[in-house]
């Protein structure tokens, strides 16, 4: 599972069966959209059983705890990314402080 | 998952007996082909049950999740990468602005 | 499996079914946090069973065995990463100086 | 699935069980291998039961789909990659001019 | 499976039942290693099924190969990566001269 953010979300018409009727956001891991010259971001397509606000950061899970988050368990289908998870906070005083956001920096609780 | 485009396609006379019969697509994650002295691109090869066109952004899914969206369910197949879906368009506020096509940018709803 | 420092705790009210009474933490790989320059470190967030503290080098595991780490076996769970071990103290005499913590040095055994 | 070349071959005496017999060759991620200074290039390590030559491109795959593209199903066996198709030729107009080798380019079909 | 080098080892006193017994080593990817100004290093932990030497070259297995090679067969177990062999030479005439040590080189069978 990794730490990000919500910062899209994406629409097919052609796609597999599976995915219909899910809701599709796009993620970025929270460290990277903190560095404006990062050369590298991952924008991870995961499903959202939750629903997630666009800016929200958020807990992503891959393969079988994806599917079972999303639909309750597992089985044959095509996806393997979900939110599994919305922060509400997060306290990481050892962590780069570009990772905290104006939003949950608000909220007190900070990782100074 | 992930957010990719269609940069081209590959052909393999020897390969897996599971392979014989699917179109094999190389794509490229999103992020990375936006920037023309990036380091690093990883070109994934992906089974296209979908009737994918060169230059379309995908979204691409791994594993059990791959072989159920090409043969509509898992087993003991040779590959592990399928296109599940064609994007029509996505909206991303928060991510960068290079993410998004001509192509895609046209059909407006943009996300600058 | 990897080596990593425990950096964080992370908090969240809605989430999967099979989240709730685990602890999450956030971890960083340990080579990554040991550059202050570095462009990129992924956040990942894993379960807790041992009772981790803050600052504590850790293994970390994926997919089932995440899942038995925690629970004891494998199942239908909405998670794949875990804490699988604290680290005591590391022998790595051919890794670079920065991997070792304060921490670990100051019990002695080190890796110079 | 990724798109590498084959770059070399790797023995080992001591060996788990189910590697016996079985050709090991190193493969290099096509894009890497094309940037003379990049900074990381990943030595990919995968059974070969296609008869590839070193230089080569092939298709690598991962997991399940290497042990059955290996051995014809999966099973309980001590490895997770290996090259499930030799390429003949591929043509990828968006990708960067570097992706393609002397020995393919000459076959024409070419990608300019 | 990866190319690597066995750079330490690591102790844990608090870990999942699983581990108990199980020698754990810090891998390296070759590459990495190889480059002293190489801005990131991955420390991969490995169960060690073999009697693996710190400074020996080795291939790692990650998921179901690593439990096999470990102890025979899958299972519930929590681990996901281990050493399924120690390399004796390799022979990488396309790869970069770094990959290979002082120890491997001297034993001919080079790749220059």
């Amino acid at each position: 599972m990794f730490l990000g953010r919500v910062v899209g979300e994406v629409w097919a018409t052609k796609k597999a069966q599976d995915l219909h009727g899910l809701r599709l956001l796009v993620v970025e891991a929270l460290d990277e959209r903190r560095e404006p010259g990062a050369k590298k971001v991952t924008p991870v397509v995961a499903a959202d059983p939750l629903g997630t606000d666009i800016g929200e950061h958020v807990i992503v899970a891959f393969g079988k705890a994806a599917r079972v988050a999303t639909l309750g368990a597992d089985g044959d289908y095509a996806f393997e990314a979900a939110i599994v998870g919305i922060v509400d906070d997060f306290d990481a005083p050892l962590a780069p402080a570009r990772w905290r956001t104006e939003k949950i920096q608000e909220r007190g609780k900070g990782g100074s």
